[in-house]
């Protein structure tokens, strides 16, 4: 059973009142903006971030009602970015729906994505704490310009790994941080604490990034949410790709024919190439070296929550870091 | 002569630092980022919010160096907008010039935009001031929602007056309200002031806003910067097109006629529909409706104008809500 499910009840009354609040921004809006807010509490994310920040601010000791605030709060900063991620990568399915921009349009999943922005931006401010604003504000700043890198080297299958990490680094850790850094500011946790969670919420980020690029190409499919392949059909560089044409680069023909794979249209990437990459990937250690990375991370998150308090919090925030590496999907 | 030439050295020095602000953002990031902020900064737009940001911090006695950073918070606030806007619209043209959207691609503008975003709520939270960090994130909100409300209602030329001037007053003259206030907020002034300088703006936003639709259709093209028609071409239900389809309401065919041409495609708005739209928007008064509109308004602003401190700050403010309405372009 996935630690999410399993750890439920110590999270399960915060996380209620994020998805009400989140509904209730649609209050005396625009039925355009209702359909889309409700569209994005069925469709039934993880909401792994807002449980990352409830459970660090628990775990030291928090009960404020800024908990689920916040969490609301990161979790529009997250929905907003993958609004315009769809725009921006053209993307028609997400988690096995539809996406908004297929349903409503590019014009309507742009400026709905800058309303989530501005109203979790509203929801800072209204904490009162400059801190918290600082905090959350650096960071959306990090992740906008993780986003244009991403950009930039999406199809990039020369990326350095350095590269590739900083990359995802910005683009998905740095908000895991801010969760576990926020939870701990709330709590009213010490310096130390703050930047142990932080490093923590850093740390399981971008183990969860390296086993979802490895999972797209190794998942167990009944288990995955979507379907296998999508990142390579997109033509991403990822963390398997990037190693393997390390791997083969003494190999002429073989990295010709890779560069060509990469940088065609889509049609190029059929269901053929998808077989003979993945074989490839597991004979050149691809595979085994994406999750050598993903462990060194999950062990370096493990190290973080070791400074922090032993509870049923720090228990269950450590099984959901051992899941990011274990879970099949 | 333009009063904002005229005046350029009460507000000229903020107003470098304000281009060097933006210019700097682009420091040690990527080539992408670099090339839109200079493609912002060069642009030749007004500068109008920073502008009147400036004028309203020194009227009431502001020196502090947030001025110069809180104008160039509210021009990147207003640039992340333009940015979207000309996706949403797909516009390839501003100002003269390409869009960034028609040079870089919508994916660049819409994370670019966001990075611009991102970047002026660091700047808020940097100003350390929790009146201010609400004031502008308030704001962006309202801003946001009114370019909502406005893709909703574009074509719309049923759309009331009053919904019209909610529409214009959400998405342009509430921010040019909180360049007015944060003004006031930057040299420490009571309440009152606060609440004056924040209505100034606001009625200047509506002010210019209304011109602007009507100078669509009505400028003198030598002196507009950009080719009349803009907005007829696009089909926007703008403040000269409501009024005149409210006025010739009881002619049936000219209510039909009217309605086909604004929501069938741009073919339709060819340049001899355009001229026959202009002659029945003079003859019915639509085009001396719109400038009494914006005269009220106009008035509105120098009412609030008079409860502040008269000086050669004011003076200036008073001559730019002035040339609201009577500029030719």
């Amino acid at each position: 059973m996935s630690p999410l499910h399993k750890y439920k009840p110590l999270y399960e009354e915060e996380l209620k009142a994020v998805d009400a609040r989140i509904i209730a921004l649609g209050e005396g809006r625009p039925d355009l903006i209702k359909s889309l807010l409700s569209h994005i509490v069925t469709a039934g994310g993880k909401r792994l971030r807002p449980i990352i920040l409830i459970l660090c601010a628990k775990m030291l000791g928090g009960k404020s009602k800024l908990i689920s605030e916040m969490a609301a709060c990161v979790e529009l900063l997250h929905t907003a970015t993958l609004f315009h991620d769809d725009v921006v990568d053209g993307s028609k399915m997400r988690r096995g729906r539809k996406t908004a921009n297929e349903l409503w349009g590019n014009p309507a999943s742009v400026l709905v994505g800058d309303f989530l922005l501005a109203q979790a931006f509203g929801m800072m401010s209204d904490s009162g704490s400059l801190e918290i604003i600082k905090v959350l504000s650096h960071t959306s700043s990090i992740l906008t310009e993780g986003e244009i890198k991403q950009l930039m080297h999406k199809a990039d299958i020369k990326t350095s790994i350095e590269d590739y990490i900083d990359i995802i680094t910005a683009k998905t850790a740095e908000l895991f941080a801010a969760c576990g850094r926020v939870g701990a500011i709330i709590a009213d946790a010490d310096e130390e604490q703050k930047t142990n969670a932080g490093k923590f919420g850093r740390n399981l980020g971008i183990s969860f990034q390296i086993s979802d690029d490895e999972l797209d190409y190794f998942a167990d499919e009944n288990s995955w949410g979507k379907k296998l392949g999508d990142d390579f059909r997109e033509g991403k560089a990822t963390l398997p790709v990037i190693h393997l044409y390390k791997v083969i680069s003494s190999q002429k023909s073989a990295v010709a024919e890779m560069e060509k794979l990469f940088s065609g249209n889509e049609e190029l990437r059929n269901e053929e190439e998808f077989r003979k990459l993945r074989s490839l990937m597991i004979e050149s250690n691809s595979q085994e070296f994406c999750r050598k990375t993903a462990i060194e991370y999950c062990d370096a998150g493990k190290k973080n929550l070791s400074n922090l308090p032993e509870n049923e919090y720090s228990k269950a925030l450590e099984d959901i870091l051992k899941f990011s590496i274990e879970r099949e999907g």
